[in-house]
C-alpha cells in the first residue's frame, strides 16, 4: 500500500507499492485502500495529511456521476450558480450555532503575500456564510421565491481524525450544495422532500440503494431545524453519511436578515433548506459495487464501458481483427465507451487487468466465433458467459449494460436488507452493530436516546423516514412506541 | 451601477442600482461594469474585495464555454484531473524564479481550528508546485511519455491593484490549466504549438480572433523557458491576455527531479509544458460581441439562444399560442434553447428584456402571420427582420444561428485589424496606442526593447508569431531588421 503519511517515497518504492495484491473484500479497510491505489482512482501520496490527487481514471468516475447530479438538479429546477471560496470572519460568525459546529475545523487564510490580512478569511466548510449575505440581497418579494441554487465546489474541514480517500478529507474537492429560500416553512419542509427524492434518485441510477432516517436533534446540522440523512451500509456493516437535506426554518434568516414582502405587504422572514452530497458518493459506489477481483462500475459510471479483446492465432488473425475493429466502430457509433486490447498479454493477464478496472462487459472474438458469426460476451458483475450474434451486437450490448445496472442496484439492495438487524434489547444492539444496522423501538425522547448511546457504545443513526409502525418498548424508559430507530457504526 | 466596494448595500438601494442604464459601449469601462450587472453576469456586491458571485445565468455562459475548453482538450489527447487547493510551503518555495514571481500574490493559510498550522498551506496562484512533486513519482521511462493532463480549478492572487469582475480577480473560479511532461525540448515546444492551435480553436468557436505573439524575455512565465500568449483587442483598443501558453525547458523537472529513464537506460531530465485558459474568456466574449443594446452572443454560449413572442390581440389568441407552442416544441426537440415570453409586458419592453440578456434570435408570431404561415426572424446582433415559412421553422433558425456565430466572428475580426497600427517612430507608436494596437519593427534585443518601453510608456506585448518578414528599422538602435513587435496599452 501506498504512503498516507506527510513523506513522499522515492520512485523505486513507489514502483513496487504499485504491484500491491488486492486483498480479499472481507478485509475491507484493507481492500478499500488498495483498490483506490491499484484501481487509479486517486493517488494518496500528495504531501499534506487529507489532501489526495484524482488519477484521470477516478476522475472519469467523478465526472460522469456529477453530470448525473448535475442533470437531476436541472430538470427540477434548479440553477448551478459559483459562489466565492473566501468567507470574512465577521459574516462566518454570525449565526452562534453554526459557528460552535464549525469552528474547531476551520482553516483560516491570515497573510497575502507579505502582509497580515485586515480581516482573516475563512476556506468555506460549506457556504450557508457566503451565500446569505447575497440572499439578503436578492431575495425582496414573494414573487422572488423559490430560489434553488446549487453549485459544485471545494471545501475545506480541519479534520484531526484519521483521513482517507472520499471518505474523510481536509478539502472535499467534490462538494455539491443546493441553497432554497421559500415562503413558508411547509414549502421548505416539502423541498428537503424533494432533496431526498432527488438523491434517492441520483444513488438509484448508480445503484446504491439508501437507508433515510431523521437524525437525532443532538445530532442535526448546526443552526437548522432538523436534519433527513442518507446513508448507505458499507461492506463491514458500518453505514457511510452520503447525503444530507437540512430543514433551516428561519434561523439563518433572522441571522443574516433575509426577508421578503407578502402578498400583504408585510416584511416577513423567508425559510431556508440545504442539502448536500459529495464525493463519498464515489466511495460508495466503489465499496458497494466491488469485488474480490476489482472494481465493478455500474454502467452509467463506468469510464470504460467495454473492452474487445481479438483471441488471435497465427491463421486468420487479420479476420478477427477486422471484426473486432467492426464491433468497435459500430459500440463507438452507439455511444458506447468502448477500448480493444489488442496488447502482447496472455489472455489471463488482460482479464485481470480489465477486471480490476470494472470494465463492465468484455467480448472476446476469436477464428471460431467468426466462422459461427458470433463474440463471446463475459459479464463483469456475475461473470456469466454468454454468445451473442456479431450482426446484432449493439443491440446485445446495450441490452446487457442496462441490465447490469439494474442487476447491481437488486444485489446491493439485497445485502443492505441483510445487514439491518431488528433488535428488542440493548444487549442484542450491543451484538448487531458488531456487523450490521441494528433497529430498535425508541420512545423518541432526546434522554432515553443519549442513554442508549451511552450503553452501546454507539451512535443512533436516526429515525427512518419510512416507518412500519408496528409497536414496540423503548429499552431505556420501557414505553410503549411506535418508532423504530437505526443504531449503527458509523465511518 | 451596484456597490464594488466592502459594503453591502440595503436592499431598496440595491433595488434602485437594478434599474442602471446601460451606457454607450463607446464608454467601455462604464459599459462592461454595466453589463456584468444588469447583464446578470456576476454580483459584486459580496463582502470582499475582488471576490464576485456568478449569477445562474453568467454561470450558463460559463458552462457552455468550459464545455468546449474540455471537448477541444479531450479529443486532443488531454485528460481531465484534479489536484488538491493547498501546497505546502516548503514544496512552494523549491523553484527561485517561480518564487520571485508569485510570492507578493499567495494567501497563505497559517491556522486550522484554534491552532497554527505546523507547515504554512498556500492557496495555488496556479498549480506547478502542487502537479511536479506528484509527477516526479508518476514518471519513469520514455514509456510514461508524454504526460497531458488538465484541470479546472479556482486560483488565488492577492492583487494589490484595482480588480474588476471576469478580468481581474482574486479568486479565478474557472483557471483551466494543462501540464504536459515530454521526453525532449523539441517535443514539449511542438506541444506549445499545439496548445495555442488548440486554444486559437476554441476562440473561433466562440467567434473571437486572437493576437498571438511570443512575450518578452523579461515578461515571461517565471520559471519557464519562453512564453507564447494570446491576447483579445478590447472595444478601448487596450489588449487583454486570454491564454497563455508556456515552455517550462527542463527548470521545473531539475526543482522537482522529474527523470525518466531513456532507451539507453539513462535517467534523463524531462522537459515540461503549461498552459492556462480563465473567465477572462468570458470577459472577451462579453465585450468583444456585444452592443448599446446589452449583450450579443455566439449561439454555442448562449444560455438562451431563441426567444418566441406571441403577439396577442383579442381576435385570434389561441392560434397564435398554439403556433408559438409547436414552434417552440419542435425547437426544443431539435436541441435549441428556447424560451417563450407571453408575459403582459409592452413589446418594446420584451425586446429591451431579451436583447440585453444577448438572446440570439427572436421569433414573433401574430394573427397575420399565422394566415400567411409565416413567422418574424429578427436576429441579434444584425438587428435584421425577415419571414420564415413555420413549416419549415428549424431548419430557419439553425441556418441563422450558425450564420450568426461566422459573422460575429467576421465583425470581431475586422474590428480587431482596425485597431491594428503599424509605425516606423516611438512618436507614432505613443500616437497609435491611444486608440489601438501599435506594430514597430524591433531588432529583437532586450537592451532596445526596454528603452523602447520606457520611451513610450507603455508595455511591449511581444512578436507576433506570424511575421511578414519586411525588412524594417529598429528605432532604437537603428539596425535593420525583419522582425515587428506588437506594443499596447494593457489589462
Amino acid at each position: 500500500m501506498a504512503n498516507t503519511g506527510n513523506e513522499k517515497g522515492n520512485a523505486k518504492q513507489a514502483e513496487t507499492e504499485k504491484e500491491a495484491v488486492l486483498p480479499p473484500k472481507s478485509n475491507f479497510s484493507e481492500w478499500f485502500n488498495t483498490i483506490i491505489d491499484i484501481g487509479k482512482i486517486m493517488d494518496v501520496r500528495y504531501p499534506v495529511k487529507g489532501l489526495y490527487v484524482w488519477y484521470p481514471f477516478g476522475f472519469g468516475i467523478r465526472k460522469r456521476v456529477y453530470s448525473i447530479i448535475r442533470d437531476v438538479l436541472d430538470n427540477s429546477g434548479h440553477e448551478e450558480t459559483l459562489f466565492p471560496l473566501l468567507i470574512p470572519e465577521n459574516e462566518f460568525m454570525k449565526e452562534a450555532e453554526h459557528i460552535k459546529g464549525f469552528e474547531n475545523e476551520v482553516y483560516w487564510v491570515t497573510r497575502g503575500g507579505m502582509s497580515p490580512l485586515d480581516v482573516n478569511l475563512a476556506l468555506r466548510p460549506t457556504s450557508e456564510t457566503a451565500i446569505y449575505p447575497m440572499y439578503k440581497l436578492w431575495v425582496r418579494s414573494h414573487a422572488d421565491l423559490p430560489i434553488k441554487l446549487y453549485q459544485v465546489v471545494n471545501t475545506f474541514r480541519y479534520e484531526t481524525k484519521h483521513t482517507r480517500p472520499l471518505i474523510r478529507l481536509r478539502e472535499i474537492t467534490s462538494f455539491k450544495e443546493a441553497h432554497t429560500v421559500h415562503a413558508t416553512w411547509d414549502e421548505a419542509k416539502a423541498q428537503v422532500d424533494e432533496a431526498v427524492m432527488l438523491y434517492t434518485d441520483i444513488y438509484r441510477q448508480i445503484s446504491i440503494p439508501v437507508l433515510i432516517s431523521q437524525r437525532p436533534d443532538w445530532d442535526k446540522f448546526p443552526g437548522g431545524d432538523y436534519t433527513i440523512a442518507l446513508d448507505a451500509v458499507m461492506p463491514d456493516g458500518k453505514t457511510l453519511q452520503i447525503g444530507t437535506a437540512h430543514h433551516l426554518g428561519t434561523n439563518f434568516a433572522k441571522t443574516y436578515d433575509i426577508t421578503y414582502e407578502n402578498e400583504n405587504g408585510e416584511q416577513v422572514l423567508a425559510n431556508q433548506t440545504c442539502y448536500g452530497i459529495s464525493e463519498r458518493s464515489i466511495a460508495a459506489l466503489i465499496s458497494l459495487h466491488g469485488d474480490d477481483k476489482g472494481l465493478v462500475l455500474p454502467p452509467v459510471a463506468a469510464p470504460i464501458q467495454v473492452v474487445v479483446i481479438p483471441v488471435l492465432f497465427k491463421q486468420g488473425a487479420e479476420e478477427v481483427m477486422a471484426a473486432c475493429n467492426t464491433v468497435v466502430d459500430s459500440l463507438k457509433k452507439a455511444g458506447i465507451r468502448v477500448e480493444t486490447d489488442a496488447s502482447d498479454l496472455r489472455p489471463g493477464a488482460k482479464y485481470y487487468k480489465w477486471e480490476l478496472k470494472g470494465v463492465c462487459l468484455r467480448i472476446e472474438i476469436g477464428p471460431k466465433d467468426i466462422e459461427k458469426k458470433q463474440a463471446v460476451l463475459v459479464r463483469r458483475d456475475t461473470g456469466q458467459k454468454e454468445f451473442a450474434p456479431l450482426d446484432n451486437i449493439v443491440g446485445e450490448v446495450t441490452a446487457r449494460l442496462s441490465a447490469m445496472g439494474n442487476d447491481l442496484y437488486t444485489a446491493a439492495e439485497k445485502r443492505q436488507n441483510d445487514f439491518i438487524l431488528p433488535c428488542q434489547t440493548l444487549e442484542e444492539v450491543k451484538e448487531a452493530i458488531q456487523t450490521g444496522v441494528a433497529t430498535i423501538p425508541w420512545c423518541a425522547e432526546e434522554v432515553c436516546g443519549k442513554k442508549m448511546e451511552e450503553e452501546i457504545g454507539a451512535k443512533i443513526l436516526g429515525i427512518p423516514t419510512k416507518q412500519d409502525g408496528v409497536a414496540g418498548i423503548c429499552p431505556v424508559c420501557q414505553n410503549k412506541t411506535s418508532k423504530i430507530v437505526y443504531v449503527a457504526r458509523t465511518y
